[in-house]
């Protein structure tokens, strides 16, 4: 077992046999550049069926990646959405065919910073071109193209994978995050990769600034408190007194051996980038209009990152547009967190809404 | 003018030149060990009346200091509390002699980290003992003595100035900036000092997660929203494209010039181990018993750093110990910074207040 420095990079060799496609076809970006022949990894839990009307596709959140349950075979850990896919569970893997793909801009096998850019044989770094919402989206479509799927029964995720405008407290926390790993040297303007380390004191302390908004105010004072770590009272110093103290160093720490840290750049700039309604000139009912999709929008009561009143706004939006649109606020002091979490009434509403879908796709199609 | 790096030291050297005492009486800290002989800065503002009864305390929070109002002699701004305090404000200055004394552990003159350690002739740095909130009290003791001022009319404070115990999120806010300056190389366990070199990177990102907290969510949309700094669209790199990073980048950044990372290290520390109720064995209940004091608890409907809950949690403690307590809760977007804000409400409240213990004070000497 390497040392916490070299496990990062002894993970990138496993990433190295995971499932993967090459794009060949060209993806000309938001920003204006062309990626093409770029991988794309993916896995997909159940079968297709022959009508090929079973299709789920679900994005992952920031820190996410395709391994959405099961075992993740880079970490050794659970899939990250276990709670709510598998056989029998609310994303019922008997049924549905469930497709997840690792964003383009991240670290799971999809092209990344980290990957060796053509032009000069270097790791891309900061000459990875700034990608959008959009082109990881775009970057998708052609996968579903290569696993002959013309049309899904659902497209879910939660957080990035849910994503929805970024108000100035998001947009500021991510730039905390950013700061954070550019403030330290060894990310040497994104030229650490070359060297086989990572910027792991700036990665942490973003992490850090991750777990702090994806948990409740009363959340973490019922896990937390005041409650002190192994000890009787106070040290008096700067070690971790405190649980929670010694949470945030475990979670910032532990991170660093299976994130990138330049792709935390690039995913929450394209996060903050995303703005539906920059994009269509009457705003979000205007990107809305003429769908035929069904909409299931979900908000959890403790949310101060993805808030209840964000997703009404949502929902007010599509009602506007003329959409069907489903509205379930679930009521929890988890926060941010909740829809990786064992949350009964969510995981409720969410098979409702999908296998209810199911049956009316079915049944329309009889017709 | 000296390089933005240069200027924390250039300052250092004006505050040779404020005003002083030393404390010559042994200080038994909470800690422990013992400091004496040692600088405490402070200002005043109006005059003390010949019955000495007219005098005020104004505790300042994290990163003020002593310079209350008027002009900051040493980083030439304001004084941070100009809104609340001066002639015919709610502390009015005409009336009250006003003081308000540098905590020790910061860095504007009284005892702190940067200082020398008798010990060995070398900065403390890390060396400096941990301090208390109730150790930056007794401190002040010692200055009330040296103004022969046995009575005070009033204390008054904000945010850490007005401290009550720490919730988990405040603690692991205050535990992300330690961090942050932690992970900054230059730091060096706080040995930078005795090398005229701040850690700069790492103070900055600790200033940015100070300034996301002391904003609420809606205050912040308010002022920036998703508004581009000075340019028409994304720029697709790293730059600050919207204003809030501007804002963040320049508060973080401005901030290194005026203060000491191993200040914030011991300051946010004496707030973590701050809990009033640890330290009675009945709890807050017990720790307000048998008080002739006069409380009023002010809270900000938007401060999500010290909420309305913590607050109300207060009073009722304050209550069920028979103290005389009054509470008011302001309705503001403003968020935490409120108590620095024009808040008419608020100053109208504090003025009120102050001006009727005044009258009472005097009316029962004269009886």
């Amino acid at each position: 077992m390497p040392s916490l420095a070299g496990l990062f990079f002894w993970m990138n060799r496993k990433i190295e046999n995971i499932n993967k496609i090459t794009i060949t076809k060209p993806l000309k970006l938001d920003c204006g550049k062309t990626i093409k022949n770029f991988p794309l990894a993916y896995e997909t839990y159940g079968k297709l069926n022959e009508n090929k009307d079973n299709a789920i596709l679900v994005f992952h959140a920031l820190t996410g990646d395709q391994f959405v349950t099961g075992t993740n075979p880079v970490t050794n850990k659970e899939g990250w959405w276990v709670t709510a896919v598998g056989p029998g569970k609310a994303i019922d893997t008997d049924k549905y065919f469930v497709i997840c793909a690792n964003v383009i801009g991240g670290c799971m096998g999809s092209l990344g910073p980290k990957d060796t850019n053509p032009e000069n044989n270097q790791p891309y770094g900061l000459d990875f071109p700034v990608i959008t919402i959009k082109d990881m989206v775009r970057a998708q479509e052609s996968l579903l193209e290569h696993l002959g799927i013309k049309k899904l029964l659902c497209a879910t995720g939660g957080s990035m994978g849910g994503m929805q405008s970024h108000s100035a407290q998001n947009i500021a926390l991510n730039e905390l995050a950013r700061q954070a790993i550019m403030a330290d040297p060894v990310w040497d303007n994104g030229k650490y990769v070359s060297k086989d380390v990572q910027p792991k004191n700036g990665l942490a302390v973003a992490r850090m600034v991750g777990h702090i908004s994806y948990l409740s105010e009363k959340g973490m004072q019922e896990k937390f408190g005041r409650k002190l770590q192994e000890k009787a009272d106070y040290e008096f110093s700067f070690n971790a007194d405190f649980q929670v103290e010694s949470y945030l160093r475990h979670q910032g720490y532990a991170f660093v051996e299976r994130f990138d840290a330049n792709s935390i750049l690039y995913i929450t700039r394209a996060m903050d980038y995303f703005d539906l309604s920059k994009q269509y000139k009457g705003g979000l009912v205007e990107a809305f209009k003429n769908q035929d999709t069904k909409f299931l929008v979900i908000s959890f009561s403790s949310d101060w990152l993805y808030t209840t009143k964000e997703n009404k706004d949502i929902v007010i939006a599509l009602n506007a547009s003329g959409a069907d649109v489903s509205y379930s606020e679930i009521v929890t002091d988890k926060g941010h967190d909740s829809f990786l979490l064992n949350e009964p009434e969510f995981l409720k509403t969410l098979k409702g809404f999908i296998d209810s879908m199911y049956e009316k796709f079915k049944n329309e199609k009889r017709i």
